[in-house]
């Protein structure tokens, strides 16, 4: 059996998503498809809308074939490890291809970059350190450095964000294991309607804004998500009586900073160069979330690098301990959902596959300690018997299809 | 001037406390009464229902002249530690008399123990740890000890919650300053009517049950605590929304247990012998600090001193901080409320007073970091702005009447 891995948050899944699962199927010529999907916490530094099983098993039930999680210490990570964390996962499931969305739409494009780079790795590194010195922003130097080594006519824009992202899966692909084959296609406007399926494509982004609108958008709910998003969606809200988003968390996050010492703070993950002074004052002032990320965002940082932080301080992750996972060797897989021909894959692949896979969690494992204090900082929004019915979940057998 | 101090913690004032208040004027034939009173956080580990502004407002209102704040550091302490502080600050502030409210209402009974103390001091500390090894309590353990160098006829039954924390006071004045005089006056039973005052007296514990019950209790309101303290007490439910209480704070304190390392909590003042641990697994389950609190309970630790960890587990307050401030020189004084005669006193007796006094804040001054803590974790529960016009009061000059 071939495998397509496909790199995803479904936050909450949509009709781009399904239309890229299945072109992804169609043009890699695979049996099945395996998601990496972050876990309840995503890459630019926020709550997922919904839990990670919820997510997890409405993919399932769209048709993707195992949904595995991208461990927290890769999910909430700049693109660079999150590329490598997925890619290392992907490749121990021993997939043939990973094919990713892109704005460019063609991989030639990213082969050339690779080959660009490999030419100039040096030159390259010193400009982005250059930027980086200017005070320029960790992706605003690396486009810096590319437009250098690169002059006007680079073969694809990577001031596009997914276009970036991909050419660090690209890249990831390159370093760990040369075997997959990269795949792109081409991402689909917001109005675009396409032959695959009859519904309009709207952004997750566009849509979870609508969504968290103080009246429900019947119109998004009926029109851009499949009807599965849509039941699964209506029935967390109705369990545990909210879906998350970072507004939610603000007294939480600005008790947890009020209440910290500064060198507590300096300690957490991506808090550099005096941030802790900077978090503690805005913190005081501000009176929401928005208004907090406005005060702290200067040039510097991105604003997704800031919400990461916040990520990291909501769930007290030091530094210490991200280094201690990103250099420790690969932990078990942990399988979120998967289908009858997920499962078949699993079992035919057995041998060949290079880590331990987790179907079914007892404590102690690895990484317990920390897969309760994300579920704690995740849920602690919720009325506290959602909280500890959602924190169960943990310990309970993987959806099956 | 000749000052009389009390030790209070006004949750909230109510008649016995005025009753209090006159009869130790009275019978230390002072011209005016200092009360040393609790901040935020109060000896037992719970919050106070509402702030130390406006409790020591009610106070001056009410007749006492000058109201201190006892440091966090002493406040939410066991008996010993918490008469310590208070002895230290009404030591430094040159009162000539303590007078305290007892069970036994004579203070010759006092001295006998302390008498008695000195002449067994060696016995009785190896009774009290040998009471601490059997898995005593310390407030048990100290009781026992009592009894076996007194036998079963001991001239104060210290066993009496009021007895052993004026026992306590006796001790300390013994220990820091001889030139002050105990005085104790007895406590007035629930249902006692004095001619002093023509309302009846309920313990603040009750008369909190009472206000914290859903429908708002009007006899209570009406006839156990002055009209002053009805005033202020509806005034800061209607601009806050809420008073204070441990309920409130559930959601938070489980929320920073359960995402702290069991480390990281063994850090935490108070915590010893592995409580972490209890504590991490009675959070997860427990829906109410009630039954959270029911789960922790042993025959080692007595309610209040796990009331008292939860408090620095809310406020981050670590063994090595309290050790720090505990053992450094006196800190400035700071009065939270005075009436003319308070002014005048401190004007009076500026040279002999032997600390600095604060009658107006601005940062930095020594305690800002632990007081802004102190102070987010307090008024967490408050709506946003509640919180940051609450907080600023910190900098704003004490209430003069």
């Amino acid at each position: 059996m071939k495998a397509c891995g496909l790199i995803v948050e479904y936050n909450p899944f949509h009709n781009g998503h399904l239309y890229h699962a299945r072109k992804a199927k169609e043009i890699s010529n695979a049996d099945c498809t395996i998601a990496v999907m972050s876990g309840n916490f995503l890459q630019r530094g926020e709550p997922a809308i919904i839990d990670k099983f919820s997510r997890a098993k409405i993919a399932v039930e769209q048709g993707i074939d195992l949904v595995v999680e991208l461990p927290y210490y890769y999910a909430v990570q700049h693109s660079e490890l999150f590329a490598k964390g997925a890619i290392t996962l992907l490749s121990a499931l021993k997939v043939h291809s990973v094919c990713f969305g892109s704005e460019h739409g063609d991989i030639a494009g990213f082969n050339q970059i690779l080959g660009l780079l490999s030419n100039h790795q040096d030159t390259y590194i010193t400009y982005f350190k250059q930027a980086l010195t200017e005070g320029n922003s960790y992706p605003k130097a690396h486009e810096k450095a590319f437009y250098r080594i690169g002059g006007k006519d680079l073969p694809v824009d990577i001031a596009k964000p997914n276009n970036i992202l991909g050419f660090q899966y690209v890249h990831s692909i390159n370093e760990i294991d040369r075997s997959i084959t990269p795949l792109t296609i081409q991402r689909i406007q917001n109005d675009y309607h396409d032959q695959v399926i009859s519904e309009p494509i709207a952004s997750a982004t566009s849509i979870r804004n609508e969504l968290l609108k103080e009246k429900l958008p019947d119109k998004i709910l009926k029109t851009t998500i499949p009807n599965t998003t849509r039941r699964i969606l209506l029935e967390y809200k109705k369990d545990h009586s909210y879906w998350h988003d970072w507004e939610k968390y603000f007294p939480l996050l600005r008790y947890r900073i009020l209440t910290m010492t500064a060198d507590e703070i300096s300690g957490i993950h991506g808090v550099v160069e005096g941030l802790e002074h900077r978090l503690i004052n805005a913190a005081k002032e501000a009176i929401s979330f928005e208004s907090f990320m406005k005060a702290i965002k200067t040039k510097r940082y991105t604003w997704t690098s800031l919400q990461r932080v916040c990520t990291h301080i909501l769930t007290n992750t030091t530094k210490q301990e991200i280094i201690a996972k990103i250099h420790t060797e690969m932990e078990p897989i942990r399988i979120l959902a998967m289908s009858s021909v997920g499962q078949q894959y699993l079992n035919q692949n057995k041998k060949q596959i290079s880590a331990s896979v987790y179907t079914s969690i007892k404590k102690p494992y690895p990484n317990h300690l920390l897969d309760e204090r994300l579920a704690a900082a995740y849920y602690s929004i919720l009325p506290i018997q959602s909280q500890q019915e959602q924190i169960a979940q943990d310990y309970m057998p993987p959806y099956r299809l």
